[in-house]
C-alpha cells in the first residue's frame, strides 16, 4: 500500500491516499470526519493483516525514508488503527486512512477500496487553549493536541497568561511566574514543559502560537515586575491600584524585547500572538504622566493613538486578528486588505443546548458580499476554549465532538458539507471513535457507541 | 475521640461529634460543606497523628462494637483524612469531622478543637441518574456515591429503564435486556452489579430507590415481550407503531406483578418509583380493544381513569411524587395532604451560564403558604440528571459542584446559609476537596485548587 503525503503549515495541505490491496467482500464504513473533499469508496473490501502490515513512502511523495514526523507518525497510526492487536498518531493523510478501517465480527481487520483525493479548505485551524484563568496541567494540553490532530486541526493558540496568573516560567524574569502564578512550582509551565509540548505538538503537525496580551489583560504580570503597570491615579493621588502597562517609560520597552526575545526563541512559530484587545483607558487617563505624555506626543485625547504606539514600539512581529459579528466584520476587515482568522462563532466555552455542535456547524466564513481577493484573505478560524469556567475537569467534554464540527467547516468543501441532517451521524461515529481512543467526547443525543467511556 | 453517629434513613440524622484531643496552636479550616446546623469552632487545634490515631464507637452512641457499615466508614475515612500517610468514605458524622482536618506546611496533621451538633434538615436528599438514554457504566456510578456521600445526599434515585433502553437484566424476563438493551452484554445491568451497587451505596449510608417508569416511557420493554405494549391503529388498522403498556389485557398485570416482585426482592429499599409521568393517550385513543374496555369500565373518555387503574392494579407499593413549579405545586400538593419531594428546580442536566451553582442553592423548599403541617409534607429533593445529553464523559462535572449547592439547601439550617456570597467561598474549598478525592468537579469561577485535577 502507498501512503502520499506532505506537511503543509504555511501552503495548503495537499494529501491524497490511493488503496491498492487484495480484494475481499462487502461492507462499508460510515465516513470520515472532517470529510475529505473527494472520496468514492467501493464495496470491494481489502483484509489487512496487523503482522504484515506496513507503511511505505510514496514514489512521488515529497516526503521520503527517514522523515522522522512521518516515521513517528507511522508508528502511532499502526497503534490507532489496530488498537485490538497492539493496545495510539501522523499527518492528516494517515488520519482518514485510519478512520477507514474496521473490524468484523470476528476482530480481524478491512479497509474498502477508496480513492481520495483532499486538501484543506482554510490553512489556519486552531483551538485556543486560556492557561491562565485556570491552570491546564501539561498532560490535558497533551491530551487536547491527540484529539486536535483526529480533527485535523493545526493550530493549538496558546492565550498561556493573561490577569489572573502568569503561568510562563521565563528564565530571564523567573519572578513574572514566581510571583505572579497561581502558585510557583505547581501551577506554572517550565522551559522544558512548553518545549515538550511543542515537540508533541509538531509530531502532530500541529503549530503552536504563543499568546502574551498586552497592554491590557496583564495584573499578573505586574506582580512580578515592578514598574511594568500604570499606576492609577483618584483625585489627584496614586490609589495604589494599576491599569494596562504603562506606555511612557523606556524601560517598559527594554522589558518587552527582552522578553519577546526569549519567548521567540523558545516557540518556533513565526508569530506570536499579542493580544491588544479589550485595554481600559481610564487608568491611563487618570495618571499625570500618562496626561503629559499624550500632550508632548500630540496625541491629544485619542488613548487608541498611546496603544498604537505601545504596540508598534514593543513589538517586532504583529499579526492582527479580529474577532466580532463574523460576517459585517469579516467583510469590514477584508475591505481593509488584513487577513482574517475568524473566532468569534466558535466560542466552545459556553455550554448548554443552544451551544450544540450543529450551531457551530452552520458557520459560513466566506458568506459575505465581497470581491474574490477579499475572501482569500479569510485564512482560517478557530475555536476558543475561553478559561473562566473551563479546567481540566471539563475541557474534554466541552470540546469534543463540538470543536469537531468547526474543525470540518475549516476542512471541507462547504457543498458537500452544508447539511446539519447529513453530517450527524457521521459526527455520531466520529465521536464514538474518539471515545474508543480515549477522548472524553460528550455525547450528541440519546444513544450509545460500542466502547463508552470508562476512564472515570 | 469519640464519634457518635447513628445511620438514619427513615427518620431525621443526628449526628454529633465531640472532639476532645491533646492541645497546640492557632489556624482553622474554612468550613465544611454542607454546612452543619450548629458548628463552634475555636482557634485551639490538635495534632493529629495517624500512627496513633483510631476512632471508637461512643458510649451514648446507639451503633456499637462490630457494626459493619461504620467500621468500613472507620477504614475508608482514615484513609480520606489521612490522604499522605496512605494513599477513601461512611457516615455524615465521619464526613464533617474529614472536612475539618486540614495540613501544615511540613505535611503534618491538624483538627481545630470544634463542637458539632448537626442533623439533616430534609430526610430525603436524592440525585437521579438516568441509565437508558445513556448507559452509565457500574464504575461511573460508584464513583457518583462516593461523591454523592461527600454533599451528604443519601438517595440514589436509579431511572434504570425507559423508551430508549432497557439495560436492566431481569432473570425472569432476561430478553428486556437482550433485546431492548443497547447492546445485550456489554450494556447492560446484571443482578450481580445491581447488588454490588446496592451495598456500594448501603456502605456509605445511601438508599438505592430504582424506578420503572410505566405505563408510558416504555418503548425498550417492548422488544423484549410482545404484547406488552399498545399497538396504535392509523384509519381502523394497526399503524405497526406501539404506545403506553397495555392496560387492558390481564397478561399485563401478571407480567408486571413478576416483574415487580423480582425487583422489589433485588433491591431491599422499601419503596420503588413507578413512573407514571408523561403518559401519551392517543395510542389508546386509538385502539378499538381499548376503547371498548373504556366503555365497559365505564371511564367514558377520561383516559387518566385507565392510568389510574393501570397505577392500581400493577402494582402494590405506590409512592406520588410531583414535580412542576416548586412553590405554587408544592402549596398545592400538601394541601391535598400528599408527601414531597422537590426535583423541577434542580434539573441539572441542563448546563450553560444561568443554571450556575447559585441558581441551585437559591431554592427555598418551604417558602409557601401553608400550615406547619403541610410544611412537614415536604420529605426532601432530589436532583435530576437526565441522561439526553450526559454520560459518562460529563456526567461528573456536571453534577459537581452543582448538586453539592442543593445538596447544602436540603441538609443545612436555611437562615444560616441564604447568602449565596457566603457560601460561595465555602464551596469553592469543598470542591478542590472534591478534586483531591479524585471527583472531576468543574470549576465555579476563575482560580485554582492546590491539587488539580490530574486524571486526564
Amino acid at each position: 500500500m502507498y501512503a502520499f503525503g506532505s506537511r503543509g503549515n504555511t501552503g495548503p495541505n495537499f494529501n491524497l491516499l490511493l488503496l491498492i490491496i487484495s480484494q475481499l467482500g462487502l461492507h462499508t464504513v460510515e465516513g470520515v470526519w472532517p470529510l475529505p473533499q473527494a472520496l468514492a469508496s467501493s464495496a470491494e473490501r481489502y483484509s489487512l493483516n496487523p503482522q504484515a502490515f506496513d507503511f511505505a513512502y510514496g514514489k512521488r511523495s515529497a516526503a521520503q525514508q527517514g522523515c522522522s514526523v512521518l516515521d513517528a507518525a507511522f508508528k502511532r497510526y499502526f497503534t490507532l488503527i489496530f488498537q485490538d492487536y497492539t493496545s495510539g498518531r501522523w499527518n492528516t493523510g494517515l488520519e482518514t486512512f485510519s478512520q477507514l478501517v474496521y473490524q468484523d465480527d470476528s476482530g480481524s481487520y478491512f479497509v474498502n477500496k477508496t480513492e481520495i483525493d483532499d486538501f484543506p479548505r482554510f490553512q489556519f485551524r486552531g483551538i485556543l487553549l486560556d492557561t491562565s484563568r485556570h491552570y491546564l496541567p501539561v498532560q490535558a494540553i497533551l491530551k487536547t493536541l491527540d484529539a486536535m490532530a483526529y480533527s485535523k486541526f493545526n493550530v493549538l493558540h496558546w492565550h498561556i497568561v493573561d490577569d489572573p496568573s502568569f503561568p510562563y516560567q521565563s528564565y530571564t524574569f523567573p519572578d513574572l511566574s514566581s510571583k505572579g502564578a497561581f502558585h510557583p512550582v505547581t501551577h506554572i509551565y517550565t522551559q522544558s514543559e512548553v518545549r515538550r509540548v511543542i515537540s508533541f505538538a509538531r509530531l502532530w503537525g500541529i503549530r503552536v502560537l504563543p499568546e502574551f496580551d498586552s497592554p491590557g489583560h496583564t495584573k499578573s504580570w505586574g506582580k512580578g515586575q515592578s514598574n511594568l503597570l500604570t499606576p492609577c491615579y483618584r483625585g489627584g493621588t496614586p490609589s495604589g491600584t494599576f491599569g494596562p502597562i504603562n506606555p511612557v517609560l523606556p524601560s517598559t520597552y527594554q522589558f518587552m524585547e527582552r522578553l519577546f526575545k526569549e519567548v521567540s526563541s523558545l516557540f518556533p512559530d513565526s508569530y506570536i500572538h499579542l493580544g491588544g484587545d479589550e485595554v481600559d483607558f481610564s487608568c491611563w487617563r487618570s495618571n499625570p504622566t500618562v496626561r503629559s505624555f499624550m500632550q508632548k506626543m500630540r496625541f491629544g485625547v485619542d488613548f487608541t493613538k498611546l496603544q498604537a504606539f505601545y504596540m508598534e514600539n514593543s513589538l517586532s512581529v504583529v499579526e492582527v486578528w479580529r474577532e466580532g459579528c463574523y460576517l459585517c466584520e469579516v467583510r469590514k476587515v477584508t475591505k481593509a486588505g488584513l487577513r482574517v482568522i475568524l473566532a468569534s462563532p466558535w466560542y466552545l466555552d459556553q455550554a448548554g443546548p443552544k451551544h450544540n455542535w450543529a450551531r457551530y456547524y452552520s458557520v459560513w466564513p466566506l458568506a459575505f458580499k465581497g470581491s474574490e481577493e477579499q475572501k482569500k484573505l479569510v485564512i482560517g478560524g478557530e475555536v476558543c476554549m475561553w478559561g473562566e469556567y473551563v479546567d481540566a475537569t471539563n475541557l474534554a467534554p466541552r470540546l469534543w465532538p463540538r470543536a469537531s464540527a468547526a474543525a470540518e467547516r475549516l476542512w471541507s468543501d462547504e457543498k458537500q458539507t452544508s447539511s446539519v441532517a447529513k453530517a450527524f451521524p457521521r459526527l455520531q461515529d466520529f465521536r464514538c471513535m474518539l471515545l474508543r481512543r480515549g477522548i472524553q467526547a460528550e455525547p450528541l443525543t440519546i444513544g450509545h457507541c460500542q466502547h463508552e467511556y470508562l476512564g472515570v
